[in-house]
Formats: C-alpha cells, sequence, structure tokens
C-alpha cells in the first residue's frame, strides 16, 4: 500500500491505535548537535494526559543505531538540547544493544570482547560486566609492517564488536580480524549498518557499515546486527511496556533502517522527512520500503494534535 | 575434473602444450621479504633455451595484486633478493593495471584520481599521465567531527582508486566516499579484493579486500576490479606475448584469485601449496575452484625437469 501523507484524519487513527512511539534520533530529533525546530513541544504533547486526542499520555522511546555514546551520555546529551523530561530508561543505542546481546547470549564473563567503535561500547559493557579492549585507546597504534612481524592478540576474545569509528585504523581492523579468524568460536557483532549518517549538521559521512564492511571484507564472515533494521532490541521494548509491536509506531528518517525495522517488528511507521529521505527517494518507483505514513517532521504532529 | 598432483609425466605435456608462465609473487615467489627456496634456479631453466625438454625457452611473466609498489618499485624487490633477471617488463601489478584501466578507458586527462592505498599506485598514475591525490599523504589526516563542519573535497575527481592501505583511516574513507557519491560518474576502481595476505613472513593481515569492502559499506556501490581474478590484465598480455592464453600457465597459491584468474582468462593453471592454500583446503569437499595441477612449490618444476 502506498504510504500516506500524514492528514489530521488519518493521525486520529494512528494515535489512537498506539501507546508508544519510538523515535530515531538523527535526522528525527536533532541533526548533529542541532535541535530540529519544535520536538520538544511535540514529546510534551504525546506524553502529556491532557491533550485533546487522550486521556493517557502516550510512551516514548528513542531508538538510536548511533554506538558512539552509552546510554547514560546520550541522557546528556538531550539534556544538553533543552529535552530535560528524556531518562536514560527510554534510550535504546545500539551500543547498549550489543551488550544485551552478549548477555541474553550467556557470553561468557571470563572472555573478552574487542571493541572497534567509540567510548560508548566500551561502557555499555562494562555496566553488563563484560571485559572491553581496544576502541579509542587503539586509535593511534601502528601494526609493525617488517617481514618477521607477529601480530600479538588476545587469545581469550570471544566477541568483537564493530560500531561507527572516527578512528578505524589498520591496527584495529587486523585485531578484529585476528580473532574472528584464529580464536574458535569468536562473535562478529555489528552495531548497525548504516552506510552514512549525518554526522554534521551538513554533511552525511560514513557510518557504521563502512566499518563493519571493512571487517567484513578481512574475515569472510557476515556479522550479527544488533541494531536497526534486526529486531533484536525490540524484545526489551515488548518487556519494558508490556505492549504489543501493533501498538506501536516507529518514527524515522531512513528507509532502510527505521521503517525496515519497524516493519520487521510489526509496528505502525512514520517517515519523517528531515534527515536523509526526501520526498523523491521515498516516492521512486525503485524504492521497496514504504511506511504507513510520512511526514516532513515531528512537529507536524503537534499542529496535527491541535487541529479540531 | 580433480586437480592432478604434478608428476614427471603430466608435467611433460604441460610444459610442451604452453609459451608463457604466469607467476604470483606472494606465496609463489617470496613469502613477505624472504624469497622461496629454489625460485631463481627455476626460473632460469624455464628460461633456458637448452633445456632438455625445449629448444626454446618460456615467455615468464610475475601477476601481482599487491598495489603497494610500482612496476619499477617490484624490480628492484626482485633484484633485492637477487632475482637479477627480471625486468620491469615481466611485471604485472595491480597497481599498473589501475593506471591501464583509466588508459583503456580514456580516462580525461582534466580530471584527477583520489586513491586509497600506497606510494605504487600514485607512481602508476603519474607514468601514465595522470593527476592522483591522496594516498600515503593523507594518512595522518583527520576528519573534524564538529556540528558545522563540512568536508571540502575535489570536484574534479573523476576516479577513486582503492587497493591495500596499511594507513587507512576515516579521512580517506570520508573523502573517497564524497567523490563516488557526490561527483557525477565518478569511478570507484579497486585493485583487488584479496581479504588477507602475507604481509610479514608469519602472518596473514588484512588485504585489499578490506579497504574496499570499506568504501563499499560506505557509498553503497560495487567496484570495478582491476587485479586477478578479473582478467583485465590478460589483454596487455595477450598483447605482449602475441600467445593464446591456451598456451599459458597461471601459477599461484590462492584459489579464489590466481587460480580462478587463469580460469577466468582460459589458461592453465598450477596451484603451488607453499602460500596461503593448504592440500587440505584445496581437496576440501566445498572448494569449488580446481586448478589443472598442484605441487608443494615451484622449485618442483626444476625437479620434474630434470627428470628423465
Amino acid at each position: 500500500m502506498a504510504p500516506k501523507l500524514l492528514s489530521s484524519t488519518n493521525f486520529k487513527s494512528l494515535f489512537n491505535s498506539v501507546d508508544t512511539f519510538l523515535f530515531d534520533c538523527d535526522g528525527v530529533i536533532w541533526k548533529g548537535d542541532t535541535l530540529i525546530d519544535g520536538v520538544s513541544h511535540t514529546l510534551d504533547l504525546l506524553r502529556s494526559k491532557a491533550s485533546s486526542l487522550s486521556h493517557s499520555g502516550k510512551n516514548i522511546v528513542f531508538v538510536t543505531n548511533n554506538s558512539m555514546k552509552s546510554r547514560r551520555q546520550y541522557a546528556e546529551k538531550f539534556r544538553s538540547l533543552g529535552l530535560t523530561s528524556v531518562t536514560q530508561d527510554e534510550i535504546f543505542s545500539s551500543s547498549f544493544a550489543a551488550a544485551m546481546y552478549l548477555k541474553a547470549n550467556n557470553f561468557p564473563k571470563d572472555k573478552k570482547v574487542y571493541v572497534i567503535g567509540g567510548e560508548g561500547i566500551l561502557e555499555e559493557l562494562q555496566l553488563a560486566g563484560f571485559t572491553g579492549l581496544g576502541g579509542p585507546e587503539d586509535g593511534e597504534k601502528k601494526a609493525q609492517w617488517k617481514s618477521n612481524s607477529l601480530f600479538q592478540h588476545d587469545k581469550t576474545v570471544g566477541a568483537v564488536v564493530v560500531g561507527l569509528d572516527p578512528n578505524i585504523n589498520y591496527y584495529k581492523l587486523q585485531y578484529g580480524t585476528l580473532c574472528v579468524r584464529e580464536n574458535r568460536g569468536c562473535l562478529f557483532i555489528a552495531t548497525n549498518r548504516d552506510a552514512v549518517g549525518h554526522m554534521t549538521d551538513l554533511q552525511e559521512w560514513p557510518g557504521a557499515g563502512c566499518m563493519v564492511a571493512a571487517m567484513c571484507g578481512s574475515t569472510e564472515r557476515e556479522p550479527i546486527v544488533v541494531g536497526k533494521p534486526a529486531t533484536f532490541m525490540m524484545d526489551f521494548l515488548i518487556q519494558k511496556f508490556g505492549t504489543e509491536t501493533s501498538r506501536m509506531c516507529m518514527v524515522g528518517d531512513r528507509l532502510d533502517t527505521d521503517v525496515l525495522f519497524g516493519q520487521n517488528a510489526g509496528c505502525k511507521t512514520l517517515l519523517v522527512l528531515s534527515g536523509c529521505t526526501s520526498e523523491s527517494n521515498l516516492l521512486d518507483e525503485n524504492n521497496k520500503i514504504e511506511p504507513d505514513y510520512y511526514t516532513s517532521m515531528v512537529s507536524d504532529i503537534t499542529k496535527l494534535m491541535d487541529s479540531p
């Protein structure tokens, strides 16, 4: 069914059929370090019990593929942008998902986790009781390209987690590759595979999909993906809110992650055009991923809630 | 047909049906910086017009996927290992192939080529009359992860060449990605896609396949591959030696590059077990790439030529 432009009529039916709104962050809530206009008021309205449409407020959750920060660090970012009501519990980042995947699969506490990615992954691993290594501290290391050079790696590494890494280098790729190729049973986990993302307000830059693909190229293995569009995080959301996925709506700016994630999980889906997808991308005949609804930005919800 | 272990009987028939032997280098001629035993004598024998098997010597060519060096630099490496008879003309590296691909396709001289890889690619580009940028000099550069940061790239870049790069970093991946995504018609050329290679004598490390895959991940494009197993270089070899590919034998240590390259081009194929493929890899039931012949190392040829 072709995606519908969100209108005051179909919004009311969407609103009444949903208990929980899941929001992507980058391109939906903010762009880089800039809050998108009207987001704060819209979130307050959705949460409010006194809206004209409903007697009970909606649950709000943020589901982000960006693994650079931990949940705690994301809560700080929300606060710094003036969204002071957002709590850590409402944030589901792919850094958190990576740690939860290991926990859910009883990853042995005496094994280590090698990280290609940011501090956020290491922090979530530590909070979950795992020992991480690598990450930012390997950012300046170099492999020795000498004829008799033997690259030593920790044989107790049982998982390599790969996410967005602004300090990607040969040393980390070599370390991760050796672990995956040579440590028996070593897991290869990707936080997500986004090709690009709005790392700055002005431009799309290579995303975790770049680093993950590099590891696929050298290991000849495919990763376990824990971020969107994989539905791994959905089990946590269902448990947290005790609601069915059919009563959730995923709001995002990307077809291949956000909308596909919502669809894979059985949620309703709303695409906003404030991020990386334009209306012409959406309506292009080659696009096969169609949200239920689309609108220009999150704050359109405010206008629709206020309309008679 | 199952691969045959090279014997004095089948070697004579192979020898008589071939005018040109194509050799891979790493794992065949040398490992890292160490010459493999007996190679020098074997090459001399094959070239010699006075062998017991033949009145005319064989043509010898070296076809390497390693793009770190130019043909000139490879000739120096051969000399430094004592193989003083090898000339630059006999060496076909993927760095040379990248430059020849641009030349063969009339790449405009006023467009530039961005390089993710080593000095060898830049040198071959320059020799072919093209303007390269990037490569080693971008090894220490960093992208500015600031909210208002705009990453500037040269809009006249019309091709990005990606090869093995020990100094791969986010800056280069970002530069190459922007060129491929934003410069209209920009080519994405891979020297090769080897997952790993013997960068040192002792270990296999990530190969160009790692950097190429990273660029695939961020650009969502597939590259034009000029190295093995693509047969692009074969046109040059046919022209140079005026011989049919059916009278060539590709000698290599890798199934997915060397043997496949030989097969794709219609050559006879000989696998040596002195590099990255073991006999059990070769004979594994999951292996689908079967050479005509296999033997432990190049110098076995000497013994077979000397046998009655």
